[in-house]
């Protein structure tokens, strides 16, 4: 396992809009517009479950999440966040921080296979993605 | 938020079956036949999200997810575990983990939400119960 092998899987590159490389994850706006939708990727080759990871990328991780959280809530505010680490398609690790309002597509049921994604109109799409690269630039 | 003051969700008490007391979580299975499906709940009153967690809670709240998905892995084998903190329904803040197996019952969708939960027979449920419960014996 090493960061220089790292690539990432092309069906997150296709379904997603880079935000930010944070330390140890980059960090991805899903494009659906029904919900703010984030994923961080260990930049971590070989990783399936969250405990392949080496101990201390794993505490990374954990920290990431929680900022991830907490920002993406100030930027989108919602009724729940859905963390969730499922990989049941991808198989990349890869964990998904889903800000979710009570009435949304897929409300009160998980975000995950649930009909088809909704594109961004590209305004929306650009004033977002700005949004979440200022909350994020350090 | 105090550990005094925390009481199991009751929609968590109908639909689990409890293994242990973890030092921050209590650890229950869900009786749900069709997945090995465990769910730790800090015994910290009035959190909804993780980040609601003081730091070092937290932190051991990480520990513990580690610990009992190594460990459900062990006791039932799969192809992928899925994590998820969701709470759209039950808020008091919970961590799903969950064995799951190429062509189970909602594969590859999540578990959430999908269909009925199936009992297990009182035998195949005991002898599960002890099983998990000697993996987390300390």
């Amino acid at each position: 396992m090493s960061s220089s092998d790292f690539e990432l899987h092309p069906r997150l590159w296709a379904d997603t809009q880079h935000i930010a490389a944070l330390p140890l994850c980059e960090l991805l706006l899903m494009k659906d517009s029904r919900f703010p939708w984030l994923i961080l990727v260990p930049r971590v080759a070989g990783c399936t479950e969250i405990f392949d990871l080496p101990e201390q990328a794993r505490a990374l991780l954990w920290q990431e999440i929680n900022q991830v959280a907490k920002a993406l809530r100030d930027v989108a505010p919602c009724d729940k966040l859905n963390i969730g680490a499922l990989g049941n398609i991808v198989r990349q690790l890869h964990v998904h921080i889903v800000a979710r309002k009570e009435g949304d597509a897929a409300w009160p049921g998980p975000v995950w296979g649930h009909g088809r994604a909704e594109p961004y109109q590209d305004d929306a799409l650009s004033s977002l993605v700005q949004t979440l690269q200022s909350a994020f630039r350090t």
